[in-house]
């Protein structure tokens, strides 16, 4: 937890909402009656809705780049059954707050691990009404903007053991010695398509900066190049790249490989060392 | 009015102006140079362009989770007519601004009715300038950024009669012994449509939470089931619920029912007892 | 360079990130961990993936409704490449900071001109790595926010020659008796394409308010009247009107003129009189 909490702790907030019905604006809205003074930053709303590992993923290449506050995350396709709904501190004092489907484990990994968890308690903090369908606005908002305000773990839950926390684990590549088989992780705005993979990932199937891959989707295959520089290649041009956050992506110059190569999400690329 | 304006003022702020064209990026501007210490939250800005009814809603079930403040909200297809510029305020305090085209009226009837209402006057202001076609940036945030600052209503606008606001009323069901007939009132980022019904019109037809539901639009029959949870309902299933702010919606379990059934806003949908 | 730079500062984020993958919200981050107290209004971030005209345009025609402050713009296809990393002062006080391919100029010429420039030097300013992809993230946000913190110019970058700047300036059109030669710079939300024209130009092909204009886009034509406003024109008439920012504008009432008349960015739309 922040250790001043209060007027300059930050919230941030990502979702699967979207940005087009106002789900995000009346989340903000809540969050500013409990905590008026906090400052909220949306990380992103219009992820591909229902779908935990691109979230997943996104938020813990993101958190890194924010300063150490309250950090509110839902993408719930659980909502309103029995998935339990959490708050969580990591071993360098960020508080997670969101469903317990795996979306927060791999970011509260990579910072520092979970050091406590609470199971949220509807009845401690004071809504008086938690709709089924709604809890970004019910549960997670509301919840996240208390801790902001200086409320601690214990007032919004009961503890549960951190080893028991659903792990929705980031697929793990296959790498042989002439191939690579990934699985797409994450496309962003320009439809480059993030992999499970990073460069270190690369050399086990010979593969170095400047190597042809042939890129495999469902038995199509494509040949690309694995370019240090967007500015190397061609417009039009199938690469691979280490991304800004250390990962392995597809990208088609000046284009988008999403659309080229029609990659849906999760969907498994292989990488072929074509020597 | 807010009892202190000024620094901790909050303005929320409703459009049809997209998030694409720097529309909404300049209305923050206009504001943040005329009530600097203001906080801003963006409602929603994609809403569907020219129509009133959704945004209407939108409002009307968005404003109670916010503090009392100054609310603008622009979806304006009369721009550059002879329709009124309006400030109100609410029975319970909240100062709407917008164009006189029935876009407030519902959201200020939950909010404890019109108490007063103004004709904005732009030369009481001092905007040097108004366009014929952006009143957003020109009149309704300048304005409302004026009231967050201290102005009353009577520095910006002549007195009005309540009574003579233009009322768009959002269309009412019909209720017989064996359907409903209802209408489309807005649709969200997943596609759950959002009815003119609250669950108590339906027990009129018949139905209570598990009942069997015909869905009839424009003669197309699909069954569906009235359920008290996603949870409940397997993926793909068409299914009736009471969303989370008390509307009867439809939607498909993990999909779109407003892609899958084709809705467009407004459009009448029948619910008919199969029973 | 605002003569308090601290608390109040304003900063403006401009870029073609778009707001669905969590570029922008990590570019806050960085923003936030540097100057805390500064006030970030985004002005629009779903621009047309790597074109600088258009940007350059919104820059120009935006920048005036907002306060003088730190002006981050960030289109740039140019990245990884030797392009330069631009910051500049304007004649009447604006910073700009961005790539140097022409995306600030046009702003900055309607902002007094560039009185100082310096080329960035990222190892000045204490980012550790800097990506081949995402200057954004790792250098126009950290500057711009050093900035608003109270850095001078000096402390972020080697002055250069504000007359070698990339000037790549916005088209200009063609003007007969007859007919103008024009180009679309930019379309809105509903599909209003601004072109290169003011509506001092207008009068040398004998337009006038009111005028009937064949518009012809690569050889088909289609009648339209330059209407002072929209409220003159049936829904679905092609119009030629003077935008709220000056600029002559194609528009379909209540429609869509991009979607209608298939317009691109940068196409050539030439207006033809038909007396």
């Amino acid at each position: 937890m922040p250790e001043m909490p209060g007027s300059c702790t930050l919230i941030t907030f990502l979702s699967d909402f979207g940005q087009n019905d106002g789900s995000v604006g009346v989340c903000q809205g809540v969050m500013h009656r409990i905590a008026p003074e906090a400052r909220v930053i949306d990380i992103a709303h219009d992820l591909p809705p229902f779908q935990v590992i691109p979230a997943a993923y996104l938020l813990r290449i993101a958190l890194p780049y924010f300063e150490i506050g309250i950090h509110i995350a839902v993408v719930d396709p659980g909502v309103g059954t029995k998935r339990r709904a959490l708050a969580l501190r990591t071993g360098d004092g960020r508080t997670l707050v969101g469903p317990d489907n795996g979306l927060l484990v791999p970011a509260a990994l990579e910072s520092g691990g979970v050091a406590k968890a609470v199971e949220i308690n509807d009845s401690l903090y004071g809504i008086d009404q938690v709709s089924k369908t709604f809890h970004g606005r019910d549960i997670f908002c509301p919840v996240g903007a208390h801790l902001a305000e200086g409320k601690s773990l214990s007032d919004v839950g009961e503890p549960i053991d951190p080893a028991k926390l659903t792990d929705l684990s980031l697929p793990e590549p296959t790498i042989s010695k002439e191939s690579i088989t990934a699985g797409a992780l994450f496309s962003d705005r320009f439809g480059n398509v993030s992999l499970n993979l990073g460069p270190e990932h690369m050399s086990g199937a010979g593969f170095s900066p400047g190597s042809h891959v042939d890129v495999d989707i469902d038995g199509k295959v494509q040949p690309a190049t694995w370019r240090v520089a967007f500015g190397d290649a061609k417009p039009g041009d199938l690469i691979l790249f280490e991304d800004s956050f250390g990962t392995m992506a597809l990208a088609t110059n000046h284009g988008s490989a999403r659309d080229a190569l029609d990659i849906e999400p999760l969907c498994v690329i292989k990488l072929i060392n074509p020597r």
